[in-house]
This record gives C-alpha cells, sequence and structure tokens, in this order.
C-alpha cells in the first residue's frame, strides 16, 4: 500500500514537477534502465541506484516507496510510452480500419521497444508480473487497447462483449508472450509474430464479418511463418 | 548437457530399475515433492532434498546431475501424468467428438493438478519456463495433444497446418496461463475458464465446420464466465 501512495506520487504528471524535480526524475529513470540493464533486478539496491542517480538514497524512498515501487515505476514509464504511441499514432491516421490500426501496429512497437534494449526487456519481463498491481499494465491496456476494441464495436466489427475485459485478455497475452521471450522459449525473429498471433486468438471469437475471416487469416498467417522460424524446427 | 544426459537416465523406464532403485526413486520425488512446495525452489538445496529423502547428496548428482535437473524431472513427472492420464481416459471414450474430448478434459485435469497441491504448483510453474528444454513440455504436447490434433485433423475438422508446431502453441498457452496464476494474476476461480480459453484461441484459426462455429461458443462462454469471476471485478 505504502510503494503503491508512492507510486502515484511518483507518477505525477511531469508538468506538476519544477525543473529541477523533472531533472532528478529523469536521472534516476536512466540510472534505474542502465543499472537494470546492467545487473537485473535481484542484484541491483536502491543504493546503487541512488549512486548512479546523484541523488540520495532516501529520496529514492521519498519517491517510490520501495525498490518494486521504483522497477514498477520505470516499467510502466517504459511500456506506457510504447502504447500511447501507438495509440496516438494509429489514431491520427486517416483510414483507421474501423480501430484495427492500433492491434496491426501493436505487435510492431512492442517488438522494436524489447530489441531497443533487450537485456533491459529481459530485466523488466519478471516484474511486468511479479508487481503486475504496481505496475498498472491492465489499466494501460484498459485505456489504449480498450479505445480501439471501443471504435471496432461501434463499427460493428466486434460483437457485444466486455470491453476492459477484453482488454484485460490482450494484455495477458502480450505480456505472457514477452516472458517466454525473456526465457529463451520464443526466438527473437518470431517474437513479433507470436505478439500478433496472441492479439488475433484474443478477438477472434468475438469478431464479426469481414473482420472474423481477416483476424482468421492472418492467425494462419502468422502460424505458417512460425513453421519456417525457429519454433517451427 | 551433462544435466540433460542425467535427466536421461533419470526417466529411464521404472521397469529398468530394480526394486530397491525404484523404492529410491519414489522417495526422491517425494521428498522433492514436500520440500518445494515448503520451501520454493530459490531456498533449497540438494543437501536438504537428500536428508530428507534418505539418500546420500552423492546420489541425487548421479542420478539427476543437477538441481535443475531433479526439479525438471519432477516437473515433467507431474506433468506428464497428468496429461497423459487425459488421453488415455479420453482415447478410452467411444464417442471422442472427433479428437476434442482431450482438449474438453485438460483444462480440468490441470486445474484439478494444480490446486491438488497449490504451493507445488507455484514452486513448479517457474521451472516449466526457465529449464523448459530440460523438463521437455513442449515433447510431451507434441505426443499427447498431437495426437488428438491429427484425430481432429483426420477428422476434417482442422485444416491442412504443422501438427507439431500447433502442440507447442498449445503448450506456450497452457505454460503462460499457469504462470500467471503462479504469480496470482489469474484467481483460482478462472484458472481452469482461462486454459479453456487458451485452447480455444489456439485451435479456432485451424478450426472448420462445425468445431469453428463449436470453439467459437466455448471461448465466448468462457469470457463470459471469466467477467462474472474476480478478473472481471
Amino acid at each position: 500500500m505504502t510503494a503503491l501512495t508512492a507510486l502515484k506520487e511518483a507518477s505525477v504528471s511531469p508538468r506538476a514537477l519544477t525543473p529541477r524535480q523533472l531533472a532528478r526524475r529523469e536521472r534516476i529513470q536512466a540510472a534505474t534502465f542502465s543499472m537494470l540493464a546492467r545487473h537485473g533486478g535481484e542484484a541491483l539496491s536502491m543504493k546503487m541506484i541512488a549512486q548512479t542517480a546523484g541523488v540520495a538514497e532516501r529520496t529514492l524512498f521519498n519517491i517510490y516507496g520501495s525498490k518494486d515501487g521504483l522497477f514498477a515505476s520505470s516499467a510502466r514509464e517504459r511500456s506506457e510510452e510504447t502504447i500511447a504511441h501507438v495509440h496516438q499514432a494509429t489514431l491520427a491516421m486517416a483510414e483507421d480500419c474501423g480501430g484495427m490500426a492500433f492491434f496491426h501496429a501493436l505487435p510492431r512497437a512492442l517488438a522494436d521497444k524489447t530489441f531497443e534494449a533487450p537485456a533491459l526487456a529481459r530485466a523488466f519481463a519478471p516484474i511486468l508480473v511479479a508487481h503486475a498491481g504496481l505496475v498498472g499494465m491492465p489499466e494501460i491496456y484498459e485505456t489504449y487497447a480498450g479505445h480501439a476494441l471501443q471504435r471496432l464495436q461501434g463499427n460493428g466489427l466486434l460483437s457485444e462483449c466486455d470491453i476492459a475485459l477484453l482488454s484485460r485478455l490482450v494484455c495477458m497475452s502480450t505480456v505472457s508472450t514477452i516472458i517466454l521471450w525473456a526465457k529463451h522459449q520464443i526466438e527473437d525473429d518470431a517474437l513479433e509474430t507470436q505478439l500478433r498471433l496472441a492479439i488475433c486468438q484474443v478477438l477472434l471469437p468475438h469478431a464479426q464479418a469481414p473482420l472474423d475471416a481477416e483476424l482468421r487469416d492472418e492467425a494462419r498467417r502468422c502460424i505458417a511463418t512460425l513453421a519456417q522460424t525457429s519454433i517451427g524446427a
């Protein structure tokens, strides 16, 4: 609870911070990212991060409450940035495929972000699950995937269903896929395809024509692609 | 590699062992199960297991090669027993729903096994992924789920596809679901439904009439059930 309260303070809008506080937050995030990528979460202490960021260890505890709170806040920032960017980019598209543009773009964006810093992504993967409540991934998906699902439903491409629940199922599928990748159960060259397949699988049961046929074809294409990559070998 | 070689020896057919060796193996497995449930894998040493089983620590290393090898062998035994039992039970059914009986029965069997010893299942979950190669889950699924998929295909209910790959996708989905449960991201009362949904999702893209409609209905029913349980709250 303390960590959660602290995290809420930590995720206060940047505009509410003074320039000095903002610069400090950025130093802390950068130090957390670089130290996590190098050492992993287990071996890392608040003291090490504080030293790298050039802040007092006490400051870290004041802002984030705990190591878990700091890691969760960093994981949240990184994930939300990626997903919000996909949301923005696909919103701006004139022809939005009735809401599917978000889901078409998401697998590539998540895979790109993962390979931008693979060691960091591996360090974050267990945090996404172990501290899911702190990270708030389901809420992030409810906001952005939920918006896309609503458009699909509004366009008659998705049958009547619980949008919040479906958003959470998309979240669980993509997080699971990234965890399997982090544990070397999905090869690098298969990650984007596995993410694409996972999303098709979640949407398919509720898809209405012509989306159902489109998703079915895409899922089959993904499976055919996977048969060519390492998983099929 | 040493662990893998040792593991193969460890999984030698029980009939090739003397009654004394067999009794020793059973003591080792029982000690591993009870100690894992109590302490988790991290805190547990080969020495602790050897003492509980009443064998020399050296014997454990001779048979299993390493702690990972011992845990993987135990995880494999427990998983394969469950899945092979579902296979046997559904094979014997006169009306086999063209191969679906296995997939209808699997979610319940996996959930029952999980709740039979939840602490043990939680301790095994990370091993299933971290040492997937040693545990050999994909091979277990290729054997048993693969057989059911072949029947479905033989009965024209599944389109032409790579059975081995589809078996592995079923494996990945069920393992992911159990990991999310182990990490408290899926509530107890939702586990069986989530497993059922995961299997529907994997099969749906390749399902032919009338299986496609059946799977779609079942997936929707699962989602409606989940909306009633904790995930929808």
